[in-house]
């Protein structure tokens, strides 16, 4: 048994406060299995007296998270506190500067600074780690940059963020709008404080830059992920998605291909017998694509104190071990500037839901501007009107080109029968 | 970029020649990963004349393989030969003897001797890999290993062969016996050469006893595997199966509690909709149950050139990394000798098939047979007569203890109405 590993952890909510509980509960096994007992030197917090179910008055209270750069008795700094840019950035660019590692669940801070972090890591010779930042209870990063490292991949999607999972599985599950599950979901205390990271996309696009660089090794763009969320998908959306043989998933996918790079966080329609159609609640799940082992697919809670704290767990015991290298798993110099895809170049078929008034006429105008754009329709349904005199058209196209889709839309949305904005939603046959 | 890492190759059927083909095909990729070329110094093979399809011509061929051992130019053996003892394990012993790491596709070998070949990888502080053993294509023991660490698991359990899992799927998906798909299954290619290995549940057990050793630090104990293939499933089976809302399935189970390890492989009946139902064809998946991460799910190719392949490379890039350590991710002196527990102690529902003649009174000794065993009846279902005037009746029974079924059908066995011999199959609501 060779000397502890000492740590300190900046943010005991949570995550924090899950980290430790693991330290303490498992601190024998953990050291039978990595040959070193990891210590918790100092922790940190906006709130010292806060009741948080454990103990840590073994452990220094430091009020200025900085000052963990410069202790000593630190070897790794664990950052718990969130957020792109601002303390947690400082701490991450003084910790790697002064030598310590750093072990972080950010995945905001990676997304927009993951390339220059892991050139600071790799500058000053010390581990960046972030397995907690994706998928919290599945190992995805290291499964990826590791386990399948033999492998050129071509593909990587899937469901990145528990929360709106979680509004879509209930939406379907109890048959209730969007609107009154957000609100459950609220109760629930499962959203971000700032919701739209959830709702918006931004959350699963963070995480989806991160995967892209880790199975491509392109530098992390987040600037290039298209994101769209879930606040317009309606109960309809999800009773006719049913009707038509699929789920609504809102899915992260990035592919790498000859034409360039492709990032985009949006909901799906997927075939309902595809493994990740069935991926429910606070669920995540990722698919891999790769040219020698196929296709695999990883599947675990998303979110949470348990599983995040597990991954981050893992990285400290990935140091402890010796186990280091460079970030994303290829040194900062091989990392590539992809060209980035555009979402209007997207070629696929389309569920479009319209909502409007019964009037004679609305059909040919709408089919008319459909037509313009050479939209080929597979399936339309209108299902008589709804109480209010209105009613739903719901078309199926067949593969076609995003721009002409988005053209049509734009020109269906000015007639004057049309009542919400029309709403495309991209379907995938994975 | 540091020397390149030499390697010899023991072994060039599918899994060596795929090897061979990734090391080919993505030389200057694995090298910008892990900062040196990985080469292939010499192979070995039973035919050299063989065509393989790939050019082999600058590598040293070698006609004895204990002479890899001996090589100076030779830091890693590649052993893909197979089988528990003769050469594969002599090879393993010589090369972790003279200080080269060893990394192997053999899951006989290590089912059989992990636990000496460790602590002999350990002593020449040596790696040894054999992460292509288990679920080609899912880096399964790293993910264990590694991505779990943090956590205490408690359950491992999974499809861990795929040749019969693919009869299973073509069973149902096709209609037809299981004799008549075996026949169709052997044109394919898709049996070991000893088919016993796949159809008796023996591949699956050498999986299941490394799946232990990893996930619970217990010493590899292949001999307390309780083994049952699926030969005796028939069509009739999966028919009623499907009818009460399962799905068969040959899982291995291996769990670890304060009674002591259990480790099985037999033919399941799991719900339809558990993710692990879905599993089809040659696929493999493995679920992991720990203490902060809930539960995590992992599901790929089996077999096969590419997944296999892809495996073995997996492990000589962490070589190649500096990534090494104990070969059960904890050091030989802290794995466990686990209690074992047996499989009579099993406690569960169990499904009853009996092909017995239509006569008075079969029911009446039938029941009493079960009674007799405190055994109890959730579902009784006999639905006429087949063509001949024999008759299948079918049980489905509450929490029953092992030792009491297997009583009572060794009791009904005896009876003269009873045609073949009883089947039990062991439901598991997963």
């Amino acid at each position: 048994m060779t000397n502890p590993l000492k740590i300190a952890i900046a943010g005991l909510g949570t995550v924090g406060v899950g980290v430790i509980k693991i330290l303490q509960e498992h601190r024998n096994m953990i050291a039978a299995r990595t040959g070193r007992v990891i210590e918790i030197t100092a922790v940190s917090a906006s709130n010292r007296s806060r009741d948080r179910g454990i103990d840590i008055s073994g452990y220094d209270w430091v009020d200025n998270v900085l000052d963990f750069a410069n202790r000593d008795d630190v070897e790794i700094v664990v950052e718990l506190i969130g957020g792109s840019d601002g303390v947690a950035r400082e701490l991450a660019q003084k910790s790697l500067a002064s030598g310590k590692s750093f072990v972080t669940a950010n995945k905001a801070l990676i997304a927009h600074h993951g390339a220059e972090l892991a050139q600071n890591a790799q500058d000053n010779d010390v581990a960046l780690g972030f397995e907690g930042a994706v998928a919290g209870g599945i190992p995805i990063l290291k499964s990826i940059g590791e386990g399948l490292a033999a492998n050129k991949l071509t593909k990587v999607y899937g469901i990145l963020n528990g929360t709106t999972n979680y509004i879509l599985t209930q939406m379907e599950a109890k048959g209730k709008d969007y609107g009154e599950i957000l609100e459950e979901t609220k109760l629930l205390g499962y959203l971000e404080a700032d919701p739209s990271l959830d709702l918006d996309g931004i959350d699963a696009g963070h995480k989806l830059a991160i995967l892209s660089s880790v199975a491509f090794g392109v530098k992390t763009n987040f600037d290039n992920v298209y994101m769209e969320g879930i606040r317009r998908i309606k109960l309809v959306d999800i009773e006719y998605a049913r009707e038509l043989g699929y789920r609504i998933k809102l899915l992260g996918i990035s592919s790498l291909s000859e034409a360039g790079l492709e990032q985009r966080v949006h909901p799906c329609m997927v075939p309902k017998t595809a493994p990740i159609a069935i991926v429910d609640d606070g669920f995540n799940a990722i698919v891999v694509d790769g040219d020698y082992i196929d296709r695999t697919f990883y599947e675990g809670r998303g979110a949470g104190e348990g599983p995040t704290a597990s991954a981050v767990v893992a990285d400290i015991i990935d140091i402890a071990r010796g186990h280091t290298g460079p970030a994303f798993f290829v040194p900062p110099s091989e990392m590539l500037d992809a060209k980035a895809i555009s979402i209007s170049d997207r070629v696929g078929p389309y569920y479009i839901r319209l909502h409007v008034e019964e009037q004679p006429g609305v059909i040919a105008d709408i089919t008319a501007a459909l037509r313009d754009e050479d939209v080929s329709l597979h399936i339309m349904l209108q299902k008589g009107s709804e109480q209010d005199g209105t009613v739903y058209v719901v078309m199926v196209t067949h593969d076609t080109h995003e721009k002409r889709i988005m053209n049509a839309l734009s020109q269906i949305d000015s007639l004057s029968s049309v009542i919400d904005k029309p709403l495309a939603i991209r379907i995938e046959n994975l």
